[in-house]
């Protein structure tokens, strides 16, 4: 019988993570989640993460690092309306990068697995977010890696299976895997129900319609 | 006229990096520092970088990321006595490891500096860190580099300059920039004086010593 391998996974709560800790227990990893609040409008996606973990039995870790506010200013960060609608067109989604999220996120992380043991920190960057996003390109992650494994003398990898997988593909590897839908979010305005117009939810909505699927969300408008 | 470039730098407060907060300003950089306060017994550091920003002029930026905490334990972030004495044997310092900070720290300046359209995040790391603390390695340091240099669309590189002096060589540097050595702590123990004991008073001491000077700061034993 082969040991159970450990894992941390940085959970958002979000379609793409969700999908990802389901994917690691049925890969039989021990999971250990954690999750950031960082003044983000979408928090909702936290009660998501949190309940995800509590009905699977995983454990899971909230950390504030609303400390980032103090340094930065970006749209995802503020209460504001002037979330981009529609598509994700670059020029708009511009004005959401939160710089080098992926990076601090991976550097707690890692610290954390190494404090607990563990063989690897997982993370849900899939295809999606290259072209806007500089640290989810596969370029960066890999990198990122190469710094991760020589970070301590036990050595921690990062895994991301999703690095290749579009939205739908995602959308499809979540029916594989049963996950429990009403329990992601993905929209980022703060509403007691997804808005149906920004451009995570138009993403979202896209990929169920591409591969012949309804989203079984309820929306205000889609 | 050349514009003057602009740095974040991580200040400890500590001999090291307090060296090269002098050292940038030399090399006429403007200097932004940030401090990072993570619960450590040597919070004292924290006011010497303070006051060593305040005679300066150099803005800076004290982060609280006590929260590391609740996901690690290291005698580093305990309020234990139990901090190693003299030497810093390898067996004595790896209780003191505080895995992956520095990766941490980085990340959070780069975050920093990227919001405030940096050139540069400058890190005090020296020779003598290299054996016991694997995220001290200059291999380390060069892979982090190449993350940061992909992070952002807008290009920040990582700058190291003490990377190949050991503790007396960087003495002699800062008896040269004229650092005012009032205003840093070495030593690991929250006294109000330092101890002349620990492993890193011991270290500071005998730099001094190496170079034929004698360290001007008041100990409770040296």
């Amino acid at each position: 019988m082969s040991v159970k391998k450990k894992a941390v996974m940085v959970l958002s709560g979000g379609l793409d993570s969700t999908t990802l800790l389901y994917k690691l227990i049925d890969e039989w990893y021990e999971v250990n989640a954690i999750s950031f609040f960082y003044w983000q409008n979408h928090s909702k996606e936290l009660e998501c993460a949190k309940k995800t973990c509590e009905k699977l039995w995983v454990n899971h870790k909230l950390v504030d690092i609303s400390f980032l506010k103090d340094l930065l200013k970006s749209s995802l960060l503020d209460w504001a309306d002037a979330i981009p609608e529609w598509h994700y067109q670059v020029e708009n989604m511009k004005a959401t990068v939160v710089p080098n999220r992926n990076m601090i996120f991976t550097s707690i992380a890692v610290w954390y697995g190494q404090s607990i043991g563990a063989d690897i920190v997982a993370l849900g960057i899939h295809n999606g977010d290259h072209d806007i996003y500089p640290d989810c390109r596969e370029e960066f992650i890999e990198k990122l890696n190469d710094v991760v494994e020589i970070s301590d003398w036990n050595k921690i990898s990062l895994y991301y299976p999703l690095i290749n997988m579009n939205k739908a593909d995602i959308v499809k590897e979540w029916l594989g895997l049963w996950v429990d839908y009403w329990l992601t979010w993905t929209c980022y305005k703060g509403l007691d129900k997804p808005c149906g117009k920004c451009g995570s939810c138009t993403e979202r909505l896209e990929a169920f319609k591409k591969i012949w699927t309804v989203d079984p969300l309820d929306y205000y408008q889609s």
